[in-house]
């Protein structure tokens, strides 16, 4: 029985860390006393403890003890042994790079499909879907690979942002973006505007959250969904 | 006499394809009958055919001819004859994938930095930094490496943009990322704005346009430096 979510961000605007998502993270570690974070992601470059130890401050309110994925030797048997899994946001490009100079990622993958709940945010959520190529972050070290988990058979754009008519601005927007990537590649590519999330519960797939997700395919306008909206391509 | 020019986007808000840079072009190609464009960039996946059509006629008007390099069968010998070279924007992986993997990188730094007059727009100007690792674009394609020519000692962040006060949305700013970016590696970095453009005269490396650039090393304090002013590292 799988059990995935998979945020666009963490943090609402003017909201604490996590807060939006509680409901939602206490539902899915209903039975996990403790769970392992991936904190390879390092937004601004905090250190693996220090993002760590704010991730375990958010879930001691829950009584759900954290531990770091550096923190073990053998992280893979970490990986097998965990009642719950959370990757946090930071760079995409730092994130991947880790998991597969440390050889985790089909492991991490076979493990959630497998059934330990796991919550993805931003990063965390971008490597639930088939690779990285949707990404929004800047490739500021080079990963060996662009393939992720595939938990999803589509990819995912975290932080999805309409386009600003008033900005005068050249730089493409994010639906273009998207398309130039549609013109290379057939995966689809789910835009999750930030307080949405993908839903897993074993083989339905859902979009939750306050707003509509944005469905982009090759050769065909993009459409909208609304919250609670099960995928199926 | 290395004669370049770096600049961050090929068209302002509101203008025609190239025109607030139609004087320094004039300047840079004073003595080129025809040049030789650069399409691997292929912005929102246009075809090599039409996107060198579409440059074709802004230089048309200059007087100056245009031929694609996709139309050689020989592209290494088509640059060393070349009397200049403008490599347009697009995507900047998919730009960087191609020339690797035609193996022109090398041999394209070589002709510039012995003298071919080179004009680089957005995509095409990043390739003028040490490597493509401060590139806003979406990871669309795989590139064998990001490296790229280092025709100047530092990366290029083109269409640099600041912080948007009102912005109620989580994803990072560019100076976050750049700062990211900063925490692994130690190229400097200059965020050329919308108007702004690098120029190199032989030796001499400033920043030019109608706006100031902003310049990131790791661990200072970014600074602003004014159009005119000389870059030296």
């Amino acid at each position: 029985m799988k059990k995935i979510v998979l945020a666009s961000t963490s943090t609402l605007y003017g909201e604490s860390y996590l807060a939006y998502l509680r409901e939602t993270i206490v539902d899915l570690f209903q039975h996990s006393k403790e769970i392992i974070f991936i904190p390879y992601a390092r937004p601004g470059g905090i250190s693996h403890e220090a993002y760590t130890q704010n991730v375990a401050s958010f879930f001691k309110e829950l009584n759900i003890g954290v531990k770091g994925l550096h923190e073990f030797a053998a992280p893979t048997h970490a990986l097998q042994q965990a009642k719950g899994i959370f990757t946090g946001g930071g760079n995409t490009f730092l994130l991947v790079k880790a998991l597969h100079e440390l050889g985790l990622m089909a492991g991490l993958k076979s493990i959630v499909e497998q059934g330990t709940p796991y919550l993805g945010t931003s990063a965390g959520s971008n490597i639930g879907g088939v690779n990285m190529q949707t990404t929004n972050d800047m490739p500021i070290v080079y990963p060996p690979s662009f393939e992720t988990m595939g938990l999803v058979p589509f990819n995912i754009n975290a932080h999805y942002l309409d386009p600003d008519p008033t900005l005068k601005h050249n730089g493409e927007t994010r639906e273009t973006r998207i398309r130039e990537f549609h013109v290379f590649n057939t995966i689809p590519v789910v835009g999750l505007r930030e307080g949405s999330w993908i839903a897993v519960h074993d083989e339905v797939v859902t979009t939750e959250g306050s707003r509509s997700s944005r469905i982009f395919k090759p050769n065909q306008e993009p459409i909208e969904i609304a919250p609670g909206t099960q995928i199926q391509f």
